[in-house]
C-alpha cells in the first residue's frame, strides 16, 4: 500500500508542486489532486518530472462532472472529464473518485436511474483512458436525513449499485470514516476482493456515540477511536496494494502550518501502519 | 393497431383456447396470456394452429420472474423466463410486460439499483428470443403512498429508467389509466416515438377527482371519463401499430358472463376507435 | 420523409450557409454537414436562425472520431465528438453517421472487438446529447477484397453488430447503393422497423454487372438502374419519416456549377418521389 | 493457489465421486467438472458433503452453451446454463470457462459480433449466480490456419475482447500451453492484475520448434520445456490465489491407470511448485 495525502487536512498549501514536495519530505508516496491542474502549471513533461523527482504519484483525481443535478449540467462537464482523464493518463494516474450523498431531495429511485446512466458513461470514458472509477459511500447519521429522502450509504448498497452500473472499472472508494459510521467490521472488508477497491481514505473519529459523529469533524489517523490498524491490516490481508490517502474534513480551518499538519499526518500513518514494522 | 383482450375484465373464461374463440368471435385480434400455458395444453403445432384458425395473436406475455424481492427469488424465476420466452417465440409473440409499483417498503434507490440489474438481464434474455420488454408505470394516487417510500410512477421517470437499463429492446407499456392518473396529455404521447412503446392497455375511469381514482376500480373503455379516442388517435398519429389490449381491474368479480363482458368490451372498443370509420 | 443533400455531388459550394440557401431554393429540407462548423461561423443563435429562415435542418453530422485505427487516435477524437454532439443538439440535429469499410488489413475479429467497444462509447456519448448513431454498411465488390481480410458488408451483419454494440440509439444508415450492391430486395427493407433506420442515402448505379459497380462512380438518383422509387416506397411503407439524403461519390469532380448540380439532384428526387404525387 | 485436476490427463475415472477421492488422496484441492452432474448423482447435500469430506472444491465448470454456431443452438443451451450455474452456486464454485478457437470458417468479424453478444448474456447470467466467466485463448500454430480465416489467439486480443464484452465478471483462463505457443513471457503475466484471471491451466510441451507444437499432444507438468515454475511464480507474484488445474490433451488415450496418472500429475505439480517449499 502507498501512503497518500488529499488536500483535506493539510492546510493551505500554496500549490500542487509544493504539496508534492511536502508529501515527499514526510515520506508519503501519493497525492490526490487534479492531474490537469498540475499539467496546466508545469506542462506534461514538467509534471512527470516533478512527480518522478519526488517519488510521488497522483493517487486519485476527483470526478470533474456534476452527476447529481440536471442533464444540462452533466453534459457541461464531459469535456472537462475528458481533459482530466487524458491528463491523468499522461501522468500515470489510474483512479478517479466521487462520493455519494446519503440522502436527496429528488425522488430517490428516479435520481438513482439518472445517476446510474451518468456514472456508466463516466466509467466508460475513464476506461478508455485506463482509469477506474471509485464510488465513496458516506456513512454519518446526520447526512442520512439531511435531505428529504434516504439515498444509499452502506457498502452493500454501493456494491449493488456498482453491479447495476455494470462497468468492469467501477469499484469502491473505501473510507474508514464511512466504514466506521456504518458499523463496519473487519470481516466486512475481508469479504471483499482487492480489485473491488479503487481507492482508500483514512481518518479518525471522535469518541462520541457513532450516531453523533459528524462528517466534517474528523480527526487525524490514530487520534480517535477507529480501529485503523485493523482496517489497513484487513486491506493488506485481501491483497489491496493501492493508495491509502488521508482526508480530514474539519469544522474550522486548521491553525497549524501545512508543515506541521503533514508531520502530524505522518505520525498518524506511522501508528496505523506500525504492524508492518512489527512483522519484519 | 390490433385490438386485444387481457384476462382482466372478461370474467372466468374456462381456458385459453376458449378465450381465443371468444376474442375472435367479437372481432379482437390479440389475446394476452402465457404462451407456455397454451403450448402445454395444445403442443406447439396445436397452439399455432388454434391461433391461426381464429386469426388471433398473443399480444403480450407477462414477465414470469419475481424481480421485486430477493436475489434468490429472482434466480428461481429464470428458468421459467426462458421457457416462457421460447414458447412466445414459437408462437410469434414479440412482447413481454411487467408493471412498476409506485411505492416501496425498501430503500427506493437501493431497490432501483437491484431492479435495474435484474430487468437488464431479463431484457437480454428476452432479446435473444426476439421479444421486447414493456414497463408499465402505475399512476393512481393511493398506490403512491401505499408503501413507505415513493418509487416512480410517471412516464418521464420510466423513460429515464429505460435509459438506465440501457437495453435496446425495453420500452413502455402505456396504459390509458396510468396516463390519465398522471395527468397525461395528448402532447405527452405525441412526443414519443412509436418504437418506444412496446404494448398498450386501455380501460376507463370513474368521474371522480383524479386523486380519488382507484387502481382496481376501472371501467370498460368508453364508459368513463378518459379521452380514449384522443389517446388512440395520438398513438396512431405517431405510427404505433401494435396491440391495444383492454385490462379492467375491478373491486368485485363481474357478474356477467364472459360472452356478455366481451360483447361489452367490443362496444367500448368500437366507440374508442370510431374515428377510424369516420376517416374512411 | 425529408429530402436532403450531403456535400458529395453538389460541387464546391463555398460555405455551409450557401449550401443551406441552395438546398432551400431547390426544395430540399435537410443538409448533412458539421453542426460545429456552422456554429463556429455564425454563432449558435445565428446558425439556428439561418436554418430556420430557409426551412432546412441538419439531417446528420459525421462521426468526428477515428474509430478504425489506434486507441490513441480514438482518444484524441473524443473532445471533438463532444463538441460536435453539443453543436448538433443546439441546432436540433438528432443523427450522427459513420461508414464501415468491408475489408481490413487488421485481424478482423480483433478489429471488430476494438471497434465494438469504441462505437459503444461513441453511441453513449451521442445518446446524452439526444443523437442516434447510424452505421452504414458498404456493398461494392471491389472494396470487399481491397484490404487483406473481409470485414462485414451486409445489412444482416450490420444489424448483428448493432446488437453486439447493444446501445438503444444505434441503427442503420441505409444507402441505396450499398443495398443494391448487396443484392438487397424490397422485402429486405420491409422486414425492418422504421426505428432501426437512423438515416438514408440515395444515389444511383451504372448499368453494369453488379460486381463491377464502383463505390466512387455513382450516378444521380433516377439516372441509373437502382429501383429507387421502390426503395423509398418501402421506407414509407414501414413508416420511416426521417431524412433521405443524396450522396454522389464520383471518379472526377463534376464540371457543372453547384446550382446546376443541385437542380439535377432535385430532378432526380422528383422522379424517385413521383409516386407520392400520384397517390394524392 | 490451489492445485487442481481436469478430466483431461487422468484416464477414464469411473465417476466424479471417484475423481474427488483420487484428487484428494494425491493432495489436489480442486477438480474441474460439471456441478450439475455431481448434484444429479448425489443430491445437493450429498455433493456438498462429498466435496467437504475430501477437502476438494470444484475449480471450474465448463460453459454448457453452444455459442459458436447458430442462434437456435445458442438458445437451446440457455436452460442448461441456468441449471449448471445454479448447481455451481449450490456447491460454492465461482468459475465457468470456455475456449476460443483461433480460426473459423465464418466471416470472422461477423462471428465476433455474434459471439460478443452471446457471451455477454452468458456472463450476465453467470453473474447473478456469483460465477465469473473465463475465456481461454488457444495458441498452437496448426489451429490458427485450420479453418478458413484467423479469429483471435493472443492474450492481448482476448483482453480486448473481454473489454468489448464489457461485463465485470469476465476474465482470462490462462493456459500455460497457449501462453507458451504465443511466445508469452513472464513479463506478460506480470502486467496482468490478479483479478483479470479467472482460472489457470498447466501442462507441458514437447521439445520441438514452437510452430510444431500440437494442441492435442501435451505433456505432464515438468516433463517438457515450458518454464512452468516461472509461470506459477509470476502468478503468485501478482497475487493470483485461485485454482491451477492440469489439462493434458493427448493424441492417444493414456495406457496407465487413473491412479498412476494422478500420481504422475502430482509429481509434476511438485516440481512446478517446488519454489514454494524453498521459500519457507
Amino acid at each position: 500500500m502507498l501512503r497518500g495525502l488529499t488536500q483535506e487536512g493539510i492546510g493551505a498549501v500554496e500549490s500542487p508542486e509544493r504539496m508534492i514536495e511536502l508529501a515527499s519530505e514526510a515520506g508519503f508516496q501519493a497525492v490526490d489532486f487534479s492531474a490537469k491542474e498540475l499539467i496546466d502549471r508545469l506542462g506534461t513533461a514538467g509534471a512527470r518530472e516533478k512527480l518522478a523527482k519526488h517519488g510521488v504519484i497522483i493517487g486519485s483525481i476527483g470526478l470533474p462532472v456534476e452527476w447529481r443535478a440536471s442533464d444540462d449540467e452533466f453534459r457541461d462537464g464531459l469535456s472537462a472529464l475528458i481533459e482530466e482523464a487524458a491528463a491523468a493518463r499522461a501522468l500515470g494516474c489510474t483512479c478517479c473518485c466521487t462520493y455519494i450523498l446519503p440522502s436527496t431531495d429528488m425522488k430517490p429511485a428516479h435520481f438513482m436511474a439518472l445517476a446510474t446512466r451518468r456514472l456508466k458513461l463516466c466509467a466508460q470514458i475513464l476506461g478508455v483512458y485506463g482509469l477506474r472509477l471509485g464510488l465513496e459511500f458516506v456513512g454519518p447519521y446526520h447526512l442520512r436525513t439531511f435531505w428529504k429522502y434516504p439515498f444509499i450509504w452502506t457498502m452493500e448498497e454501493t456494491l449493488d449499485w456498482i453491479d447495476a452500473i455494470g462497468e468492469p472499472n467501477v469499484g469502491l472508494l473505501l473510507d474508514a470514516y464511512h466504514w466506521y459510521t456504518n458499523g463496519g467490521t473487519i470481516a466486512d472488508i475481508e469479504r471483499l476482493q482487492a480489485c473491488q477497491i479503487v481507492h482508500v481514505h483514512i481518518n479518525d473519529a471522535r469518541n462520541v456515540p457513532v450516531e453523533k459523529v459528524l462528517d466534517n469533524d474528523r480527526l487525524y489517523p490514530g487520534e480517535g477511536v477507529i480501529d485503523l490498524a485493523g482496517f489497513v491490516q484487513a486491506l493488506q490481508h485481501i491483497g489491496y496494494d493501492g493508495v491509502v490517502s488521508q482526508e480530514i474534513l474539519t469544522l474550522h480551518a486548521p491553525v497549524e502550518t501545512p508543515e506541521q499538519l503533514i508531520k502530524r499526518s505522518k505520525a498518524g500513518f506511522d501508528r496505523v501502519f506500525e504492524y508492518k514494522n512489527k512483522q519484519i
